[in-house]
């Protein structure tokens, strides 16, 4: 569904006129006639609509599984407020029981978006790997094996907010930390999102990463690998590709970049997708604010510190700390 | 309305004192004693109040108008999920017909609360572009005109998610970057703010930017000009001024500013608006994470490649690499 | 309560096993035997559960606090837009009345909050400080004084818009800045959340300041220091560190930080928390984008302009332009 035109590489085609904003040709332009011609261009476009094909996963369903997921790893802080040792059976049995039923629905969407996806446009028949049946019960255990794994996801993040109070002085408790942190909201929907990922989960870890970027400035790729102990402090303009591989206790500041070099392009002229093509961060480093750190073979090593406002395209060793040469900088009188 | 009073730029007089934070003088403070407090500062400071003016475009309206834009140019994807060929038209009508009454409500308050800023505070009597009936009738014939440009604009998106699909080796499909993708979301609503530019729509355009930046935190001037087949990845930061001039694909990464230098003050002590202060980006650049370009005369030739973390006041030709020193940085064991 | 556990920093533990996403042990896993390992983990893991805590501040009432006293504050602008001198106090009176009840709720709240974390989790009875009647008592007059301190917050307002129409030529006029800007925004929360701090209310603050960095990028601590006619253009990015000081008329553009060098740890292996380690930044300075200042002893002299990507950690005198050597940077041309 919606794959590529053959020809969309072609670079060659005249430059096409910019957008018009006359008149409409009809100056007495109705609501039909308005209506004909956006229909008219959704059969001369097919791209960008996504009409008769299956129904995606709905971004405002996902979004408010991942807020109960969030509540059920820390029960008490949002949404329910008066929970306790008595009723919180209650709560936590009648939470699980409407995001089994919820999860089911779009993660099997997802899957089934995806059979269809791989398959292509072109394709005679559904794949079987698209059949509704197949995808519900995926989408249904899937669901569950998340679930199962909260208690572990849970452990992850108690390291997580011990590293982010070990490291913000102006951290004044625990839980000021797991209420208001934006680094540490990052870090608890990064390790669900990645959790589906490694589930085979298509789709929808990428909204929950949105949805972490679109609220915290922090944009962590699912497929990202990430250590133990990880704190991000104030983290707007953080970006951390794809293929990062992050060891524990490592801390990052704001607006630090582990990017790619440049991309692969294979013998057909398309991107070669799926290579390791950013930064592996050993444990124990510091990574100081819009830090920029690129290429899939370039490694920090252990314990290194990285300064302020560094470009960094190549390794460095264990314990090495770079800085901004001082020399760069010139200063003169205002005059 | 609101106009500054001549006094503003005074900067000579002695500091006044802090926010004053004790006791209310009655300590039983009333709330009829703090309302006559507030209300009398409305007196005192007219600046940042809006009362009895004409209603400004209601915020809220104005976002709900665009949601269902992007609706109309891509079906399908978000709110209304079972369209097909068959319901599409009635689906497209009833939006169409109900945007047409709402953009006529809030272009036409944008058109008069313009005419009268023009106008000043102490105009006698309002200039004949206020009238409401002639700002309901440019309202209106402004909707209409957006209406019937979202085909057109339909061709230019469908090459910017082209863009975004061979520019990211991480995207799965086209489906994901419709669905997903900032810097997608972010052209888009830059394109259809642009559009208003063009249509003469004051206020509307910048709250629609604004609405885009709080979303995407990518901040695109609805005045700046971008060609087709454009792409912005990750994008928290991305900053492009009112005057930039940006050709065919070209593709922007985090942080990246394309910014003035500084600004021209006239003989009067201000500001001079709307000379060109923001730079020209030829076809094909590349500009990388955090890198900074400034100046309304600097160009960026065609094929050039902007490293992470450049900075850049000056001009450069076609087909140039520009990047950071190794130099500039130093490497030291840490103890 | 959620205190640390005194072993929380040991660090010689065997790597724990990762994630694990296998099967439920029980294939048929029922919504009981979930939740029973669910609630299992907030046994063991009480760092980051709220179970029968004192409730903490709910964050959409802080929210619906502070755009209620936002809307005081710029009256006419969002929310009712048919505000005039005739039913401005009937308004006015209303939203004060509505806001102390609640500010009396939420402010108490966090006043025995703090006072039971203070306490820590293993005190044998409550601190007097947490008796809710004297909470609730704080609470109500802190609400009162904040509203007494509006008319003082809105002549600092006015100068904070003066200083962003003056510092901004594509500013169209003054309605647009209080309406739209992402930086007047911050300012505006900023002085809210700082009022706050100065009258002692605990984690408040702390949510107001997250709440405008969600919506803006710009991530401003409550407790940072900072003087009249203040802008923040675009804005994404920035960070203002707790301990900053900054004088009357500065201007900062977006993805500037001013942080803090690195830590001081105490004779307990803590960080020391609370000693200044921010930069001080003196009258008329401005500040170019993603410029870096580090260092609480790290001071900008009076008029003084960092410029665009300028990492500095020492100090620079009055009427300095610090500036990135052209140097720095190498062109070559592209094959």
């Amino acid at each position: 569904m919606n794959e590529p035109d053959p020809d969309a590489t072609e670079r060659t085609d005249p430059p096409r006129p910019a957008l018009s904003l006359k008149r409409p040709d009809d100056p007495d332009a109705t609501v039909s006639s308005l209506t004909e011609a956006i229909v008219a261009s959704y059969r001369d476009l097919e791209l960008i609509h996504h009409l008769a094909h299956c129904p995606l996963p709905s971004n405002d369903a996902v979004v408010g599984i991942v807020l109960d997921v969030t509540e059920l790893l820390f029960p008490g802080y949002r949404g329910r407020q008066d929970l306790n040792w008595d009723n919180i059976d209650y709560f936590v049995g009648s939470v699980i029981d409407s995001l089994r039923g919820r999860m089911t629905e779009q993660f099997s969407r997802a899957f089934r978006h995806d059979a269809l996806r791989r398959a292509g446009r072109d394709c005679e028949q559904e794949p079987p790997e698209a059949c509704p049946d197949l995808c519900r019960r995926k989408g249904a255990e899937t669901g569950d094996r998340l679930l199962a794994a909260l208690p572990a996801l849970r452990e992850l993040l108690v390291d997580d907010v011990r590293a982010a109070y070990e490291g913000d002085p102006a951290a004044a408790g625990y839980d000021e930390i797991v209420f208001c942190y934006p680094g540490f909201a990052a870090i608890t929907l990064h390790r669900i999102a990645h959790a589906l990922v490694g589930l085979g989960v298509p789709v929808v870890p990428r909204m929950i990463a949105e949805f972490a970027h679109a609220r915290t400035g922090i944009d962590i790729h699912p497929g990202a690998t990430i250590g133990r102990s990880f704190f991000i402090d104030h983290g707007t303009g953080v970006v951390i590709g794809e293929t990062c591989d992050i060891a524990e206790r490592v801390k990052i500041y704001q607006g630090v970049t582990l990017g790619a070099k440049s991309f692969a392009v294979g013998p057909d002229g398309d991107l070669v997708r799926g290579q390791k093509r950013h930064p592996t961060v050993e444990a124990d480093v510091v990574i100081y604010s819009n830090a920029t750190v690129l290429g899939g073979e370039t490694t920090i090593g252990r314990g290194s510190v990285v300064g302020a406002g560094v470009t960094l395209t190549k390794s460095c060793g264990p314990n090495t700390i770079v800085t901004v040469e001082k020399a760069q900088l010139r200063f003169r009188e205002a005059v």
